[in-house]
């Protein structure tokens, strides 16, 4: 279907269980009528006493309120909205797991920086800028070191890029299925507007010999965390990174600078990056022996999947949420994909017998989030509510029983199969296996 | 000129001080050659010895990092990066004034939420959103109260909006020009990702009245600050947003939920909203007759200058910075215009007798940032850099004289006019007038 043809969410549903009339059924509910005045012929003399009613007012209304700051933090009552941390080791080594945003409570395609998925081997380091080195060294004409000042006056790009690490989702491959919010499952993936030099144009300072096909990538943490990186993809879209949603990157994300490859599992994008350097073979370090592979069914282990499949994810409702009443609701999430494009994210509220295309946001943008959002109405009876992307290059995400197929049970890396969530007839909403 | 013509930033420059070899110059400076590693002929073995004196490491490598948090902060050196608070009154009313974003220090074209611009009339209220209630009334069918709750199940909408104080760069029509960071002066707009429900949508739900043609919207702050508001842009582009940035606005934002006009002056995008009452004609409030007017020639005051116009100005360099050396830099901007797209952004640095064209991130998307950037070299010779936006409508950025002969002396909003930065043969950056 060509993206340009859909309309508003509302006339393009083919569902039976989701409304065609939903935008017109939102208007039925939710909001109170003010008391006494709900007649049609309604004067505005008339009104003005229950305004007054209703505009009483509270107390923040009646003192001054907070003077400024120079930096703001969010209101006290959205305390509760935080990252899920997962810390495997507890507190033996509280910064190595990964703490996951709470997409059950975001909403749009930027995610806080505050709320950034992390993963991290060796916990968060403090590094002061104006120590900080980035080599770029091995099969090279030139060897270079580069201090953040010189780093700050080189040409720059701004994109819109997503980050998911590649374990994302793992936990929804445990035996049973765990009643927790989504983020909790499916949080390890962020999207921001990444500000930073085009690799490329450091290489042609340095000067790549033309052996040189990988790079090795390593991190200034006390894990030096490293990875192999193609040289094709450090010619393409692969940025030095060194500001996140507009301000400098934050300590977890690499200050002062990481490596950035778009739609890439996000080990590769090596924070707190201290150096490159040009190889005619991969490195294959710990980071890429050990980890980040993917066992197959013969139990061989599948090294250097790069690219993130093509993903999607219902955060509004998920997991643990109650719905409050019957009526009409939005069903909102995220979709994305390592190939580009987000073309198009089909929902179902019965399991996939029926879908319905629904309305993207920021689905121009390649290897970034897209916002997802569909009007439902819940009769009271049990939905179960899934959602399946395709991208530009027509890959589909696939059921949990397909992409299972695929791996050994031991695998925990790249799981972008099709989430499901059921809603009882309590409206309670609970994470299952279908 | 067709934006989709336009390639590289190098290949475009026309202006004869913004060189077209800029990006080859790039790749001759900044980065240091590794010591005794700057022959051509290097081997990796020879290499490795140099490669591990850069190495040594530094200590944040050899200890375990910080560990996870709940919701993340800035790095401690970026600390000074703050906004530039302006309180009129001082500690007697240490919320009323504006606080501007250090547009000098930001990149791209997201503003972290925790250095968004602030104006407010009482400070901040600290309202808990269990308890606040918005209320549609007036000229309606049926007048309606909506809790937060209520609001959270109707469809929402995600955009990316500039916001901008109707009173930003007015420190720049002070008799001597200020010596400040660009943000002191000229950072009363940020610009964020916000989601929330179109106002159509409630103003269908409650029922316009066929002689509504105003809506008054009234903040919960303390002063209640109001406007006015015409009923053709509130069945338009108006939201009513509930987040920002992915999470629910801050409280400096109008937490839990505020009016957003996008591309009109700020402070009509009312912030702690807690009513909307539709008028036959404008309610003609303190904030829209003893502020927020234009003082014409004639010593008048124009009431109603809704749209922002289109504006840019170069962040990096700016005001109070030094370039460090001679050579080659990358000039880097914002630009917006109330009225929509941005088509073109032009620079000079020889104040405005050649220009050059800019390339721009972002010019796709409506009344929000645009980021411009042009490398320029800097031969050590005396500058005046400038830089003029012009918009979809084919509006143009006034120069300063002809944007001051529109106005009395005494105004103080509306302030779009080209800003200039003189730069001197040290390498330092001012503010002047031309």
């Amino acid at each position: 279907m060509d993206p340009k043809t859909r309309g508003d969410a509302s006339t393009r549903t083919t569902s039976e269980t989701i409304s065609k009339k939903s935008r017109r059924g939102f208007l039925k509910q939710g909001a109170a009528l003010v008391t006494g005045a709900a007649s049609a012929g309604l004067a505005q003399g008339a009104d003005s006493t229950t305004a007054a009613q209703a505009l009483a007012g509270q107390p923040w209304e009646r003192i001054y309120g907070a003077p400024f700051t120079g930096y703001g933090q969010p209101s006290r009552f959205e305390q509760p909205v935080m990252r899920h941390i997962g810390r495997p080791y507890g507190d033996l080594a509280p910064g190595t797991g990964a703490a996951l945003a709470p997409i059950e409570a975001l909403e749009g395609i930027i995610t806080p920086s505050g709320l950034h998925n992390i993963r991290s081997h060796s916990g968060s380091p403090d590094i002061d800028p104006k120590e900080h080195l980035l080599l770029l060294h091995g099969l090279v004409q030139r060897p270079l070191r580069f201090s953040m000042e010189a780093l700050s006056s080189y040409p720059m790009t701004s994109r819109i890029h997503f980050l998911e690490c590649s374990g994302n989702s793992n936990r929804a491959l445990a035996p049973q299925p765990a009643q927790v919010p989504a983020g909790a499952m499916h949080g390890n993936i962020a999207c921001s507007e990444w500000t930073g030099i085009p690799l490329r144009l450091l290489l042609e300072e340095a000067g790549l010999r033309p052996e040189a096909k990988w790079l090795l990538a390593e991190g200034a943490d006390s894990a030096h965390m490293s990875r192999s990186i193609p040289v094709e993809k450090a010619l393409d879209d692969a940025l030095i990174a060194l500001y996140q949603n507009g301000e400098r990157l934050r300590p977890e994300q690499g200050y002062p600078v990481r490596l950035l490859l778009p739609g890439w599992e996000g080990n590769m994008s090596v924070k707190w990056l201290r150096r490159l350097k040009a190889t005619e073979e991969p490195t294959h370090t710990k980071d890429e022996t050990s980890k980040y592979t993917d066992l197959q069914p013969d139990g061989r282990a599948l090294q250097f999947t790069f690219e993130m499949g093509v993903k999607s994810v219902i955060t509004k409702p998920s997991s643990t949420m109650k719905l409050p009443r019957t009526g009409f609701y939005e069903i909102s999430g995220i979709a994305w994909s390592g190939a580009g494009r987000i073309r198009r994210v089909e929902v179902s509220a019965d399991g996939g017998v029926t879908w319905a295309d629904a309305a993207l946001t920021g689905e121009e943008r390649p290897k970034a989030l897209v916002r997802f959002r569909l009007p439902w109405e819940w009769t009271g009876r049990e939905a179960l509510l899934q959602s399946r992307a395709t991208d530009e290059k027509g890959q589909v995400q696939p059921t949990r029983k397909a992409w299972l197929a695929q791996y050994s049970p031991g695998n925990i890396y790249h799981n972008h199969s099709i989430v499901s969530w059921a809603v009882g007839a309590d409206g309670s909403v609970k994470n299952v296996y279908v």
